[in-house]
């Protein structure tokens, strides 16, 4: 059985024609949803997608064997930063709805990561009702956390400083894990959103670390998205740090979950030989930015199931955990 | 026959779904347009519209005895300061692409009103391209200008100012009238995008007038929108200048045209003596913010045509030229 | 009998020339006003003023058949913007008691409407200090209350936000109305103040009926000048929303009262229909932008009550609600 | 003889007024002056003055036996970094007519120390009309030029920077000294104008010998009033420079002329004695900041004459020269 | 005997070494000081130093007849401004312990002036930890405090406002002397640091006198450095004010003392004059900006002493006041 | 034989506490650098060093068995972004000149890289005549690029922006390959200097291949420093482009070389599977970050030769490409 921690919803065009007329006026039409019948929500799951190879989300998703997929939001949409708040406040809340009617609409095949209104403009107290409201009314089983809120506009507080604690309280409180995946990237034309991800997962490990928030919840759960960046790749660039703190770092890496959205063997590989194969956690983002098929294998690139099958130290133990097992057990399925 | 200067487009949800997904990934997506067949846009005009009181743009018109609509983009979807700047190029261009298959859908009910990518951060000579197009290529009959494209997160220069020297001179070389028709409103909590219409007209005539633009562009057609914001309600204000500078304000606001787009009887009544029947067009913004039924009357709020009926004094020459001459001149219909 | 509730103050050259000096020397000389005799003072009122048609500002009043005038401060010389506050406050108190003398020396003809030092950087209740005394002590009847203290520098808290409270709270405890009517207007060159005062009136109504401040207020009186800025010619727009709020926009409308200080019968007729006799207080700002003969006429265009005689449809009752009865009542007077 | 290189005009208070309301009508009134009649302007040199010690300004200078005085505008009015722009233009252009007019007025008494437009939103070249219209036509024999024409509200070009050098060439080539004195200071509270002063004194000396100005200009002539701000007592700080550059400082200062604007006598003897007889020119700023009589000895603070008698090392001849034959010279009166 | 009370520290290249590598990693090194010998420090006493003439501290100290110089931080390093604040704090706190290991070192020569982690964002309250260490616990006799701790990239709050009297409440409490001398000048090319001081100090002596400080702490002893900026010289300027306030500017004066870091004999005889010989505390800067010799007389130009020695009006115990009892009264030494 | 691409410098003492001179009068006291003998330089690198491991720089290359070393100036010490922009173009030339030193005191052991005075401050072309002075006078090999002159201060321009085409073109034309690495960063506590060379050579490559660089100048040889930043473990994401562009991302990763400076086997397993033995070129980073001991094996950190030795699966040929061919036919050894 396959369980994937890293899927994003679909929706039909008329939640995207909302999104655009909430931006458009800002708040002064209301923020009253359009009505989505549940038939066209269901077709926005089987409809083929041009962006992502022509075929349907389901498509995707049995095509790669995943059994549960944990939706989130599309988190390039997330718009944290719009002003007037109360956008975000809307456009976030009805995220979840369709998010919450899709798992009721496709029984079994998904669970609900929560969108939570990173407004940076409203206090993170502000941020909580609506997660509350996901995890206990919708029964979402985890929190997307955008280390970005003000989506590059603004230099935010790094995700080891006390700014986060509110969040991180609630996390703990309500035990569920945070998907921690930033959002959209507005101004600087040097980090468009997808290069905007890896870095915010970057310097949020090396924050998280350095800040020894763990040490302050130690029962935080943090699945980083992407494979983690860059860092299990230029860990040994913090390795000497050993010498200074007396602590491994690799062992303060084991504090973090990482998923497995990287496209490549070789990276699969050093991911799983840096932090444990007890710390990876299948995902594969589709459909998403891998959903293309590489002309020279004739495989999806997010076919990432097969690149895990394909390196041959996995023993199948091992490979259940990677593919189910971490993720049963993290998110309580 | 009526002729209504002042229609805006319909468009199915994938076009607001396109323009919510180019802010979202701010151009790196690339600029490509969705595909929308004849099929899908006709509906669009046909479908009856939850916002407009449940009924299509094409029953707005019809039921009014419009026979020939203007369209124009919707102004408050524009985004002209959103960035990057290509994201509002790309926008404009299939918006007035849209416009101009409606123009070719529906024979004969329809005219092409060009967007314009007002980018602020654009020069005004960027912006000409597109409007050229429109025209020479679209066979458009005039352009639609934002007086703030900033859309109220800065001062922008007055209309009045060299800055927009080279818009002018383009529209007479085009020889194509402007609709002043403002566009979104960001920020400032207290100008919904609905009220900043109105005080942009307000200030744009008063600052064409005080800086005398007529006397370099003697040509230049301007119709002003919304019955000109509080121009006429407010002259009395300005006829004093008459001692000033020997010129009858009176005589300055002819340089102008005004749309009938008002919705009330009185309104219309002042406007049409403040400024001269000859210089009043009809413009109905149809579907728009007037399409509710008043629960008194039992009319649309927008059906201008009625209140223009109910005016008595009013000949039928001078109906005429309000419903159709003055618009065929001016527009050369 | 005529009540003008539009009257703004006249004053010597030395109250000015101390007002340029306070802003050289930005307040390190002190706050200590020039001395002003009471037939300096009365002179102020009885000379010809060059600017206003070369008479005096009794001779405006006199030839109107003005009984009473309620005087404020002449906005645009407000200064609220100005720093350090202490001017401000110095050149507020000075202004009141200036006023306060005029009601003295000219026994029955004068009422004082209080400046308020609204600077920006003070806190609202740092400003009921002189409110409290021009009412309690020197016996003013109303307060002129400016929606941009920033003066255009800034985008001022609407009239609708809680900002505001304080003030209306001492509004209600004094129980004086207000009169709406802004001041300077420094940088924006697309405004004069001039036009600044019609703009500000527009946005500063939509914004109270929007955040239904007199939900909060049921007993605050407000007057708003220049006949309401936009709104009584724009309400068209506003009427739809009927339908959303159950409302009626005209009863919202109802909570205010509106000067006459309009300078075309078209718009005080349209006032007078749209908000009701009841509503309107006669007001002339007299002298002032209107105090030039129109040449077409021989009139001088400040002379509304003329343009009242004309209404042919106002009853005698009617005319003597709006030139008297409607400010005696809302006055006190 | 006595001849006072820092005297700053008297005006009546409508000078004062017109400019408080060019301030409050950012100019939308227009530039044109009040009439000031020739008696209004006698008189404002021949009223006692509150602020002055109740005497007026001929009987100050009478009383000190000034004979020949240089008038230049009141600096702390200056408003050089006012907006817009025009107002400064009007504002500086009648101030010189002013101070022209009352060398005519008082024949053999006065002579103009013209004004300068310094806005900080104009270019250097912006200023230089009015200065070559004061020497050329009406004039007169120098000019005061303001070192920070943002008057505290950002840090403006040093003095020795490029920044400056079209005026130091205009004053060249008129062949004109200027009188380096400062004008108002807005926002810093740690500043009043009359502290500005001393400071932009003491930096100017400095960037100008820093920069080497006086190589690219050394016929550039420049009077620096009270007495140098803090460079004449600080001076033993900048001589160890001889070592580094070869050069002495005091052969560097000696580039400049003081006035003798200073209230004590040791000061005045440092003075004398730090940059030489020859390079000090007496200027007594009468009346002004010392204007007010010492309850101690029973003189004016500001009878500098009587200080510069008091110093009994000074022998008659360069007595005449500090009090006459400098300023004859460098002024060529 | 001598006592200079205006010294600044001395140390080995090491030290500002490790001062660059803070700079430069801003902190994420660590605050772990490098490890400086006592034979290294006390070599950095005794080494020729090449920008102060190539001669020794010691042998400058020696040569003037210093016997005991109280050492201050280098304020031109104190970098306050400088970010993050933990790189303020480190650095302050390793220059106290430098210079306490140099009152050891040298047992006799040398007291301690503290230096004081001045940053601009901290709380003034968290600066006040380390200055009580330096006095209670390193046995500082006082401490260097800096008007301007944003080094010239901000207004600063001038010396008499509530901002500084946490601080003021300290050293009233610890009972020591605060030695007036600011720090470093980062962007205004107008003024290098050494300018800045004499600015600083004219400011905040004006300001303390302006806002009565020594009303609120009549115990707080103040020390000017470099003679009071241009106080003493443009103290003409302030007298007039007692026919304000009725109180002696010359007594407000009083309030202060002043150092003789002057390197001539004119302005050192003005600021005995001009404050009196109680007021006036020996203080050399040695080694520092004067200590070069003058190629005209042979005397190093920090040679105060000498300087005081050729005043002939000075008579022997006048002159030991100034040399030794003030700062022995003062600093209870 | 070992060539080590990625060396930064020694140097004593006095040149740090010269930079934090520079720092502290920002330019005042002139550029002179101190006197270092060749003595002292020599001994910078002979002498432990106490946070790299107490060994010295000679040591550790000689440990590693490193041949020829190319230095390069500290990075984190560059100070790009400090003002006045003459203390950068002052440090950076003396910079170069003691690396140049070393190559010349140490021959046949080092060869310079050059530091480029890189301030945002200048134009691109201001930077160039000291990238000129190094290559054609020096003899550099070499330069060193920052992409980020801000130091995390503001948004850079891109590395594929035409802002940067003149550095391309003169170092095209001076046939020199660029160090791609960073310097400091000042303001976002979020990432350190260490972290912040990781996050720009991301940006950095990512942009020039997006920007298509390579097309304009085929001939521009760019080293990536720390083996590429996330670029080689990230690369999936990228490979999908190749369905849009019709180019292998491979492929155009292939313009760049890297070096070795990664800390783990794995990570160098994976960039040279990634990007190919011939485009890695050996760096160590000697002495540095990773210049200590690791207590699990006894093994320094950046020990990389070793873990390079460790790789089973390259052959003697590759492993030869990668410790030295490779370097010598681009840097043209």
């Amino acid at each position: 059985m396959i369980i994937d921690v890293h899927g994003h919803m679909s929706a039909p065009d008329a939640y995207y024609a909302w999104k655009a007329s909430l931006l458009a006026a800002r708040g002064s039409h209301g923020g009253k949803p359009p009505v989505i019948s549940d038939d066209a929500l269901i077709a926005s799951y089987n409809a083929p997608h041009p962006s992502f190879g022509n075929i349907s989300h389901l498509d995707h998703i049995d095509g790669a064997g995943i059994d549960l997929q944990l939706l989130s939001p599309r988190p390039f949409h997330a718009m944290h930063s719009e002003r007037p708040t109360k956008i975000v406040e809307w456009f976030t809340a009805e995220t979840n709805n369709l998010i919450h009617r899709a798992t009721e609409l496709f029984p079994g095949r998904f669970q609900g990561i929560a969108g939570i209104p990173q407004s940076p403009y409203l206090s993170v107290e502000q941020w909580l009702p609506e997660l509350r409201r996901a995890v206990t009314e919708l029964g979402f089983v985890g929190a997307m956390v955008n280390s970005d809120p003000f989506e590059g506009t603004e230099v935010p507080p790094a995700m080891g400083e006390r700014y986060w604690y509110p969040l991180y309280e609630a996390l703990c409180e309500l035990d569920v894990p945070m998907l921690l995946h930033s959002a959209g990237c507005k101004f600087p034309s040097r980090e468009p959103y997808s290069l905007h991800f890896i870095q915010e997962e970057t310097v949020s490990v090396w924050s998280m670390i350095q800040a020894n928030v763990f040490a302050d919840f130690p029962d935080l759960k943090v699945v980083v998205a992407h494979g983690g960046g860059a860092i299990p790749y230029q860990m040994g660039r913090f390795l000497p740090s050993v010498v200074r703190t007396g602590v491994s770092y690799l062992d303060k890496l084991r504090n973090f979950h990482f998923d497995s959205c990287l496209y490549t063997q070789e990276s699969l590989e050093l991911l799983l030989k840096a932090v444990g194969t007890d710390r990876v956690l299948f995902g594969s983002e589709k459909p998403g930015t891998g959903s293309q098929i590489d002309p020279a294998t004739g495989r999806w690139f997010d076919d990432i199931h097969l690149l895990i099958d394909d390196i041959e130290w996995l023993d199948d133990d091992r490979r259940a955990d990677v593919l189910e097992n971490n993720a049963r057990a993290l998110f309580r399925l």
